[in-house]
């Protein structure tokens, strides 16, 4: 601001201020693409097959899943080396191979080597003299994982949220969806404190319960993840010079505030014992290389925001129960009348809406930001895996 | 050319020769994303609502529409300068306010100041502390009209065709539509005198009445507009090593001429006593910042060419009868049953066809293009309304 | 590769060494937008009006073709000077003339020269001040073909296929149909020896037959034309560490090889005379601007990729049979029935499939890429007819 404005034009100018960009934040602005050397999940492990692979992206990276004759999953970059034709569009001749569909270059799935081109005869000399990258993949809670990165990976369940490394039973539902947008703007919107409780008073999902109308938060951080924890919250508020706003509705319930660190405005029920041995700071949290978890006393739902490409996301969403026997069938029975739809299509929906609409930087901050300011120093590093520097919580 | 050539080297390359670019108008070329510092008129009165806002675009810039607590059109810059979300996706929870869908800024209509934070609480420190900036609005003859401009504007009334300022009675019928191309096309076609007479003779509006073959004008400015003024008219025409030319048919009635200054081409009927009053030069005019006047004998149709952005136009197509009463109420009638679908439909169609087609420039211009000679002339200014020079005739 | 390596290390390298780019081929690589300087086929001959013209793109230069008044194909430069419409937008008036749709500025299909500006009258000044371009066009086969060039054409003939210059019979079948990708692309699959076995291997063309697994070939150059010359066929082998591989199946025919130069794969039935007598080197031969030949035994199948401008390829397939009379009737009916959907749908649909997959460069090479390479030396020239240094065989 120029020195000489009155203080009228000092007070004008920053009214109208468009807002800072992201300088601040260097390395959080270089991850346009995605970050490497993280493990990503990519795939429904029912829908990986041995005798035809599947094409996806990753961090701009074209990448082929097929699975072995040990029926574990592999993947390779998805590009021929003759003429550039994806892998993904071939098939399977022979167990642990797969087949460009041009001209039949045929490589092993577990090295990436050329071991024969069809068309060349079993003399041709291109055999292993070409090859194709590998990534490390893997199977996990009935998702495929892979890794994008170059070096030595670390262990996928170093990765993984703790309560999902070993959980004694469980039963998984979810949505695995290409979505157009920038994969840091859906991190965001996921951990961002403020929109929960004013956008998706709408949805469905909320529509019998009050949502709160604003609170007080500070982030906490734990290992590698970052918790919300709320200090106050308040059902209604009178803003000075307009009135009254709540969400409460005579038929909607309010639901209690829960003691000690965990959660928050989470409804009623009784905690589910596994879930409560996790003692979660927050109800929710994230971590890099963006996972969303939001623990609801009854299950735990994820979000993963793996990055395709610059401006295209694969929205990942997940929720486990902690159950077995007749209990697990019972919620995927839930989970297909009511949750798939409800939380992973309309509430999920909003999010994608304002993804969409979000135009920043510059944007200008508020208090309940805090939430993505602690998010955006996380890209600064150190990075638990590859910087080896301090241990996961 | 280069002066060593032949004269039937010469003769050949001007035949061939691609025509000129626009750098002898260099404040036309400027003119790509629109004029600034104008009224626009965007959206239809009856459109523009008090609890939801609309959103628009005007020489690139995005803002947001709403009536506040007296009914008033209000417009301010359409970007939550929070994260960029268009306020126009919100909607009112207060009078003469509108709250963004995201996080609930929301922001006085008359000032565009920040009145309160929904989610942050009735002591959110950002009140009053950040603000959009907003744009005059006014609602006349049926329309809403936006200033797009920085400084203090000039009223309305000024910058309106004057027979429009205060008429005495009047219905009004009309489309508005997004159109692909740059609005500089629009109103060079619109003013166009050569196209009318050969590219319309095909339309269904036309089809009881002989076009003219062709025709000599000339343009004549009076204050602020420019008229087109014919000089002689030819039904038919003899074209050398060719033949005849006309569009005549026996079914076709070809309309007389009216006396004096008064208009062209227009079939029969009565005049309008209102608009033989306004003494119009010329059956066609147009003005800054894009606004074209066809004077019929009981309507005049007006084309406002509103620039969204670089090649993209609002078409504001709108006929207005200076009638009342019943003759009020047949006007409707028949702009719904015949005008709407003939006018607004087929025939500015047969426009819109050949804007997309037009590539200019390079372009050769021959005598008829006085009109757009003359058009592109008026942008060097003096501007009536910020050049203070001259006075609306 | 670094000097410094180890064996094993460079041995790795080489492996996933991404291949090499086309500046060993630098005229090729220029190519991108088509060769000038030669005739293209574009149109059907019986799809060509004296009334209406039709717009057509080849080598990035809008062109628009007519029927003068004596039958004969016209094309003129599709730019009408004025202001950039498209001529074919327009229509006829008079003979051998094409006016413009937007103020019917007319031009003569002959000369290209401006004969009369319709809303111009009679005088106007324009007439023989303005000109487009003409392109020479001719009717052959079938097919109405433009030279696209600068200077005088070389006969049209001269370019043909030496066997449809003067035909004693023939009856045309095929397909014209625009697609996206680079034509080099089209060229070089159109050529390409390892793709066909393995990649139509599917292909209902073939379903009857059986496909080598691989061959052996090398090329042969005669005159203008690059053919592929089979030495060894296999109908099967055995993939070192993988197994057997064979398109044999028990329902399918195994085509006898001929005899001596003619041709390879092709089926059972007795060869046409007219065909014999050409006495082809090879089965498949190609030629610049990028015409691709296939001798089957009873009829001659032709694809020209026809360049419409960088990344769109008009496909012109062209099935010839040389004969007369009932034979004539019932071949139309064969490719009514049967070659249209199967060979220039289905078939010809799995190349365009592989052209859109292909993504080189880079791109690794291997033994039969022979054909690939020696049609890319041919662009170097020296050029049969603009270089007049060697004669078509």
């Amino acid at each position: 601001m120029n020195k000489s404005m009155t203080l009228e034009e000092k007070a004008h100018a920053k009214k109208y201020d468009p807002g800072r960009d992201w300088s601040a934040f260097p390395e959080y602005e270089a991850a346009k693409q995605g970050l490497r050397d993280y493990w990503y999940p990519v795939l429904w492990a029912r829908e990986l097959e041995a005798k035809k692979p599947t094409g996806i992206k990753v961090c701009g990276e074209k990448i082929m899943l097929q699975r072995d004759a040990e029926g574990k999953p592999r993947a390779l970059h998805d590009r021929c080396p003759h003429r550039g034709v994806r892998l993904s569009q071939g098939k399977q001749w022979w167990p642990d191979t797969v087949s460009c569909p041009y001209h039949g270059w045929t490589f092993n799935l577990k090295d990436g080597e050329l071991k024969a081109v069809i068309t060349d005869g079993p003399d041709s000399r291109m055999c292993n003299k070409a090859a194709v990258k590998t990534y490390p993949a893997e199977e996990r809670i009935g998702l495929i994982w892979v890794y994008v990165g170059d070096g030595e990976p670390h262990p996928l369940k170093d990765q993984l949220p703790k309560e999902l490394v070993d959980p004694p039973k469980y039963a998984v539902g979810g949505r695995i969806e290409d979505r157009g947008g920038d994969w840091r703007l859906y991190a965001e919107n996921g951990f961002d404190e403020g929109h929960a409780k004013y956008l998706h008073r709408t949805s469905i999902w909320r529509i019998m319960k009050v949502m709160p109308t604003w609170n007080k938060i500070h982030i906490e951080k734990e290992g590698r993840w970052l918790y919300r924890v709320e200090d106050e919250r308040y059902w209604e508020a009178d803003y000075p010079g307009l009135g009254k706003w709540t969400n409460d509705r005579w038929f909607k319930i309010k639901p209690k505030q829960r003691q000690g660190k965990f959660m928050g405005n989470t409804g009623g029920g009784k905690t589910n014992a596994y879930i409560k041995k996790q003692n979660l700071t927050g109800f929710a949290s994230i971590s890099l290389p963006g996972v969303l978890r939001i623990a609801y006393p009854n299950f735990i739902h994820y979000e993963f925001y793996v990055p395709i490409d610059v401006d295209e996301t694969k929205y990942v969403g997940v929720m486990i129960q902690f159950k077995t026997g007749i209990k697990k069938w019972l919620y995927y029975l839930q989970y297909l009348l009511q949750i798939r739809w409800m939380f992973h299509g309309n509430f999920s929906g909003q999010d994608h809406w304002m993804v969409e609409e979000t135009n920043a930087p510059p944007e200008r901050l508020y208090r309940p930001d805090v939430s993505l300011l602690e998010w955006r120093k996380l890209f600064k590093g150190p990075h638990p895996f590859h910087d080896k520097i301090e241990e996961d919580a």
